[in-house]
Formats: C-alpha cells, sequence, structure tokens
C-alpha cells in the first residue's frame, strides 16, 4: 500500500484514458471523477473501475472524443437538454453546469436532461459543485439491467441512483447518493473479489432465488431493490426521469453484444436544480443547520457525505493509498 | 357493511367540514379528497381521518376558513409559491394547479412550493391530476415527528412521503405514493385498533426498542424508515425540500400545545412539475408504455395506482363500502 498525492494520480489516471482513446480535454475530466471517488473512500467507484472504462473505449461502445451539444428549449424555457453523442456523461454535465447554475438563479429552477450519455462513476460528483454555488440538486441516471423488479421475476432496472445536494452555512455541502438497489453491483463485484458474504436480500442467483453468495450474483444473478416495493418505485421513477424524459435507453434497452469489453451504460441522466433564494425562502442555508443540529441531539452522528469529507481532507494531506494490485493493474493500463 | 354513492358520501363529508368550522370552497376540496381515498380503498386516509380533521379544526389549529394566496416570484420564474395561511395544503394546492400547469408547459418545468400548510391525507390525489394533463410530477410533503432518523434514538422526522405521477397513453396515470417510514402511521393506527401486529423492523416503543405491538408505538413509540439508512436520507430530504426550501416548518417543530385535540400537520409541501413535451423528447408516453410492458413480461403483476384504479371502477358502479361503526361515526360528527 503507498499513498499517492491526488494531482500525481489524476495526471496518470488521465494518462491512461488519452492512451486509450479518449480526448484530453473529456480525459480530464474522467479521470478527476475517477480519482475524486477514490480519494473520497468510494473504492467502489474509483480505480476499479478504470479496467472497465479501457475496455468500454476500447471496443468502440463509447466515444471518448465525443463532443457534447447543449440544446436550447427556447427563451422562455426552463430546461436544458443535452446529448452527450455516445460519450461520457461526466462531460456532457461539465458543459451543462454553467448554463443550469444560470438558468436554476433566473428561474429559481432548472431541469437538466441528458441521453446518449455513459455513466459508470459515482453520483455525488454531478451533485457537490450545484451546491457549492448555493443550489439544491437533486440527480437520477439509468443504468444496465441487474435488478428484479419487486414482485417480478427477470431483471429490468439498473441499480439507478439517485444523489441529492444542498449547500450549508459554511461547511461543505450535505451530500448523499444511494442505489434503488439494497447494493450497489460495484460492492457486490467487490465482494465476490475478496469472497465476503452479501447480506440477506439483497440479491438472487441467475434461477432468480435469493442468495449471498456475491459470485452467483456476478454470474448471472440480479439484485433486489432497497426497501421492497418502495425501492422498486424509486427505479422506475428513475428510468422514466432519466429514459423516458431525455430521449435515453431504458436499461433493459442497453445492448453491449458486438462491443467485446463493454461495460458502460448507456442511457441517460436527469438533474433538478434549485435556487433557494429564488424558489423559496432567503435562509435556506440558515434553517437547514437547524435541521442537521436537530438530527445530532436526535443521535446520529454523521450527515450524509461527512464521511467522504473526512477521506479527503486525509488523502489531501496524505495522498490516497492505493494497494499494489492496483499499483500494478494502473502501470498496466498506462503502457497496454 | 353498506354501500354509498360517490356522491352521497362526499355530500355527506363535505356537510361536516361546513359544520366544523370550514368554508363551504375548501370543504368541498377537502370532503373530495377525503372521499377519494376511501373510495381507491385507502381506509388509513379515508373516513378514519374525519375525526382528526373535526378535532383540528375545533381547537383553532387548522383555519378551515383559510384563502391561501398565490405569490408570483417575477416575470422570469419557474416557480410558484403559496401561502396556505394555515389553512389545508389541498386548497392551496387547487389554487396553483391551473397557474403550474400553464407554467410547466411554458417553462418545461415548474416548482411549486406551498407553506403553513396542513396535510393530513394521501399524497397521490395532489399529482394524478398533473398526470392527467399530460405532466410528469413529484411531490413531497413533511409531516409530525414519528420517525427516529437512522443512527439516532430519538424521532425527528415525519413519515415525509413522496409520491411520483406519469400520464399513459390512454390509460390511468401511473401512480406511486409511499411514505419515507417502513409504514405509514395510518396505517400504524388502524393496526393498533384491529389488534394485529406489525412486522419486524417498523417501529420502536417510548424507550426506542423495536417493537412489533403497534399500541406501543402509538403511545410514544416511533417509526422507522423503510430500507435503513437509505429511507432516513429521503426523509431528510423531504424536510429540506418542504420546510427549508418553503419556508414551512420542519416536522420536529410543529407544536400543537394549546390547541387541545390537534391533529394535522402544520408544515410546507413541494411539487416539482415537467411537461415531457418541452422538457424532453416528444414520444414520453408511448417510451413509458415500453418500459410497462416490459415490467409487465418480467412478471410484475400491477403497476403502481392499479389496484386503487380497480377499487375506484367498482366504487364507481357499486358505491363505497362503508362499515356500521364508520357510519355511526360521520353520522355523529355530522350532528355534533
Amino acid at each position: 500500500m503507498r499513498r499517492i498525492a491526488i494531482e500525481t494520480l489524476t495526471g496518470q489516471v488521465r494518462d491512461v484514458f488519452v492512451r486509450h482513446r479518449t480526448s484530453p480535454e473529456n480525459a480530464s475530466i474522467m479521470a478527476e471523477n475517477c480519482v475524486g471517488a477514490e480519494r473520497d473512500g468510494a473504492s467502489s467507484h474509483g480505480l476499479f473501475r478504470l479496467r472497465g472504462y479501457v475496455d468500454s473505449l476500447e471496443s468502440g461502445w463509447v466515444d471518448g472524443f465525443a463532443e457534447p451539444a447543449l440544446e436550447t428549449a427556447g427563451e422562455e424555457a426552463g430546461t436544458i437538454r443535452v446529448d452527450a453523442r455516445n460519450g461520457f456523461a461526466q462531460p456532457a454535465l461539465r458543459k451543462a453546469f454553467e448554463p443550469s447554475v444560470d438558468m436554476a438563479r433566473k428561474r429559481g429552477v432548472c431541469l437538466v436532461t441528458i441521453r446518449d450519455s455513459h455513466h459508470f462513476g459515482a453520483l455525488w460528483p454531478d451533485v457537490e459543485p450545484f451546491a457549492r454555488c448555493g443550489l439544491v440538486a437533486l440527480c437520477f441516471v439509468n443504468s444496465i439491467t441487474r435488478m428484479v423488479p419487486w414482485g417480478g421475476h427477470t431483471p429490468v432496472y439498473g441499480t439507478n441512483p439517485m444523489a441529492f445536494a444542498v449547500p450549508r452555512l459554511s461547511e461543505d455541502p450535505v451530500v448523499f447518493d444511494q442505489a434503488s438497489s439494497a447494493m450497489a453491483f460495484g460492492d457486490i463485484k467487490l465482494a465476490a473479489a475478496s469472497g465476503e458474504p452479501l447480506p440477506e436480500g439483497c440479491a438472487v442467483d441467475r434461477d432468480g432465488l435469493p442468495t449471498t453468495d456475491a459470485t452467483a450474483v456476478v454470474a448471472g444473478g440480479a439484485l433486489l431493490p432497497f426497501g421492497g416495493h418502495k425501492g422498486s418505485s424509486i427505479a422506475m421513477m428513475v428510468e422514466l426521469l432519466c429514459a423516458g424524459l431525455t430521449g435515453g435507453s431504458f436499461s433493459f434497452e442497453v445492448d453491449q453484444s458486438g462491443f467485446s469489453g463493454a461495460q458502460t451504460p448507456r442511457t441517460g441522466e436527469t438533474l433538478v436544480l434549485v435556487d433557494p433564494e429564488r424558489a423559496g425562502q432567503h435562509q435556506f442555508a440558515e434553517r437547514a443547520e437547524q435541521l442537521f443540529s436537530r438530527l445530532g441531539a436526535a443521535g446520529q452522528e454523521r450527515l450524509p457525505g461527512d464521511r467522504r469529507y473526512t477521506k479527503r481532507r486525509q488523502a489531501e494531506r496524505e495522498g490516497i493509498p492505493v494497494d499494489d494490485d492496483m499499483l500494478a493493474s494502473l502501470k498496466a493500463l498506462a503502457i497496454e
């Protein structure tokens, strides 16, 4: 295990993307995203994903050179549409960032819809920057079919996460990012790699039978929604918002056949941005602190995002811990 | 058990509201809401709530004569603010309905924030009408402190439901309405009344210990979020959207002391409305049918809302089934 400075690791990951069919501009955005997850302690969405990115790029499934296109919906609109043109979602959102912040400040609310985009990372990096601009941000992304709907027997939904961020008075934004599944597929893969059993009620095997064996899930099994029918309803909402609304694909429509090694989901993403100053009352952050204070008094020790910020601060001081296997893998990806 | 025609029952409930400090206009809206829940088979949010409404009105806690006020946020805004003026949320939303539909059609998106409102009913009646106008609607309401945050020991959140509705091509909208708690408090009350045990993991007693005894929950206990920390995060989001953003009260701020009999929560409500024609692609309903069809093929027998529509159709044909105790209670409320 070594600790590597954030900028150093970001540069190395950027070089890996550039070496594997990605434009320098997109590579910088993707490296920042990928290393940002590793920095914040989310190993399942950090360097662990790099092989999947590279294989998806090399297969021709995702276009690393894609230049996302903004579409205006007319002068009166409060919406911004982005065609990611079969590229990654993060550069598409980056391109929409400033116009959507401006729109939210002007209208009080802004809807951002991204289609034909590949999202293979964590979702909190998509909302946190909006909260740092003083906005409230709600975000959804659909993915690849891996989850059985409540009451059904065959996978339809992706893990379909939602993320939410609010600004604070003088601290880092409060941000949550949670899959509609009882577990994230990245965590199932990590469990399969380490041989750890899964909690009960999280997944089924290829025959649709409940299992705690992570390898059985990876080998043709599927996830279950969190909270039974309620998580299943949220997964449905995410599909309707991210594919139905944007013009992107439903999770079950993603067809990677013919692209050997393809791993990223080619779907869509939707964000709702609200400017509390324009939309509601003027003391949003002050009021939010009163809730957070009450949660602390009720015994809740952490707010959503706190653990990531702790890891981030440590990584900023001491570098990001990377184990030898990952370092070897990173080195291999840089020269292969 | 008798079956009573919807219009007859609505008239009787309207008369109860009018008799107990409510304007005729507000009484009509509240009767339609209350009987609509009963009609759709949601007994926990139907006639069962009438005593709570009446006691809240008689105590002076909620103003049945309140005239909600719309506030514009400027010509460029995509938001509509409503001051419910300590009245029920349903008349406030009714007043905002047409302007917000117009706004969503103009902007592609509209945010509606309601403050100082009492919401004591089901949430799906708030979103279904928007879907019948071709809009996608997402709605949140916070309530009275009854739920312990994940990792905490003292109640902070209300049951904090969210509801979501989308239009269909030629059928009733798909609508879900779900509490952030593992169970709705109305259902806990019904279980307490009938003596039925609760499922595991839904609630704690007054000492914060897990229990399946519904009466122990009603007597000073509290609910638990659905899906552990994920449901808890959603409950937090609902508080921030419905109180922080609107200027309404957090659930934990609702103080009914001095109003003997008060039951309704004096909080806030927030809706996000999207016009799929303006915000995204033009075949939303067609695309949504493809998802619903896939869900059916995957073994999901019902879509969210289906069971309510079945009950509704039956009630429209045969009347709403009301048992003798409820009839006696209704009669008493009409003359007391």
